[in-house]
């Protein structure tokens, strides 16, 4: 959309590049940064050039983190060791540190193998990982992917490869979310739900 | 949600401002914004800088402009001069704009009366267009308002305040827009339809 100045135009343009922003959101932001708290705004502004200034992966878990050394949580001798979670994404960590059900340490892959798209396993941090579980004697790899066929590939492919160590390799659960309605769920979900059904 | 960084934290927060984005859509902006190609990332934090510093409201039409003087539309002399189309910000200014409908100038009211919101007509460019009307020998005023209460009131408002003056005052049409389906139109609008209806 032309808004007849090069500022603005330059704002929009950089907004439409992030996800799930389109050109008529991206005018819509634009327009109220405009007129937004200038303070504001400026927070907004240094608050990017900050992340990616100090923002670096942790030597440990590959988890984003401030941090000279390794990240919060790998620095936390509170955690229980032995137990990692398998993670696609930071996010995907957040997420699962925020429901505070987990107590042992993460693994960031950093993506999925996924040939089609070029990512190989050289591509995402499993040789990190591979190192990983033998300088700290992990006793269970517990997989936190998401549900995809990128996924469970990427499960089995690293599976085989600690397949002669002395490790417990676990995958969350797949079946029906809870508070969900059988109406509604896909075939695929219903039959892992049948398959994996749980005594009562 | 804590994402163990006060970087990261600080840059969700300032996302969490802008409109439409909660909690979890700036999470997720942020870990993309970690991720993005650093120059992109500086660019959109150097773009907000910029129009914060630069970005101005136009003297004559309210609307926003990086111009010393006046803006693009109102320095043009091939715009017509007599027509002012009215609009409530420049957003919906640029929409207009870019459908190349309207050749006159515009008039940027920054907002509609909405006394429940405390905007009284002062808090409104209005001042500015009876000034305009004056200075400009304006033939005709167009609203281009939305349409809400709020808007048809100060709509009312204004045409009240220039009744004495020989001006043309005028509004977009309300109706069915093109292509809607007359089984989904809402009663209002419907009303609205039939009390405008067209010779064929």
């Amino acid at each position: 959309m032309n808004t007849g100045s090069n500022s603005i135009q330059k704002l929009i343009n950089s907004l439409c590049k992030l996800p799930g922003i389109g050109e008529k959101s991206a005018t819509r932001l634009a327009f109220h940064i405009i007129n937004q708290d200038t303070e504001d705004a400026l927070k907004l502004s240094s608050s990017i050039v900050d992340v990616k200034k100090n923002v670096r992966l942790c030597p440990i878990c590959n988890n984003f983190t401030t941090r000279a050394d390794s990240c919060a949580i790998c620095s936390d001798h509170k955690r229980i060791s032995g137990p990692i979670c398998i993670v696609e994404s930071p996010h995907d960590l957040t997420v699962i540190e925020n429901s505070l059900l987990f107590k042992g340490t993460y693994h960031v892959l950093h993506g999925v193998i996924a040939p089609l798209n070029g990512i190989g396993p050289e591509q995402i941090k499993i040789k990190e990982l591979l190192s990983r579980i033998n300088n700290e004697k992990a006793s269970e790899l517990i997989f936190a992917l998401s549900s995809t066929v990128e996924a469970e590939a990427t499960i089995m492919y690293i599976s085989k490869l600690v397949s002669g160590l002395d490790i417990k390799i676990t995958k969350l659960a797949r079946g029906i979310p809870v508070g969900a309605n059988i109406e509604y769920i896909d075939r695929l979900t219903l039959s892992k739900a049948f398959e994996n059904r749980q005594g009562i």
